[in-house]
């Protein structure tokens, strides 16, 4: 997807970005090819640069406070092609070719439940 | 978009969100025609089971605490047509046909800007 999104050049994208008081963003994974959400995860400004400079997705583990290069060990590499921030700097979507399962049980996505609908509960 | 995801009944499905310390949950709102990520906000368990039952997105407003129903001071509320839940449950996806603008400031998206590319750097 290429989209319409006004262009920031590094240091203001990265001046854009409003990490919370713990040092954090929201980062939403999105396939660049379907369009599928993923994923969500967190990032500091470490893992966003990281990201920016390799091309491919790190995180912050909020469990293991750590530094997560997605991939490293499943070998399950996100490339990264677009990165957009949000309104008040908040959130990011990362428009991203994954190399295998997003998610941790395999699945294609983390998002692979959902809550039935009125029409399906009527039947 | 009708997605291939597990169907998980209104009991089950609200069992299956875990809340923050806080009592909430992000919720990412994507369109469901275009597949655009529009806005991505907070909800608590009230916000959620009204989304549920208006079939309109319904927020926690992390800045004003209080329950946000999208749309009703601006008129641009948002249709919800199918939720999602991630495999850890503190992520929501939400398929959704907007109203209007789902940002604030009157843009179709809250993601309207984004990081410029190596190659459009290197141009």
């Amino acid at each position: 997807m290429t989209t319409d999104a006004q262009v920031l050049e590094h240091a203001e994208f990265l001046d854009s970005v409003k990490f919370d008081a713990r040092g954090l963003v929201t980062a939403v994974v999105q396939d660049a090819e379907s369009l599928e959400v993923l994923m969500v995860a967190w990032m500091n400004r470490e893992a966003l640069e990281r990201t920016a400079e390799l091309g491919q997705a790190v995180f912050w583990s909020r469990s293991r406070r750590e530094i997560w290069h997605k991939g490293a060990t499943s070998g399950n590499f996100i490339d990264v092609e677009e990165i957009l921030v949000d309104c008040d700097g908040d959130t990011l979507v990362l428009l991203a070719r994954p190399h295998g399962p997003a998610c941790h049980t395999g699945a294609r996505t983390c998002f692979f439940r959902r809550l039935e609908s009125d029409l399906e509960r009527e039947q």
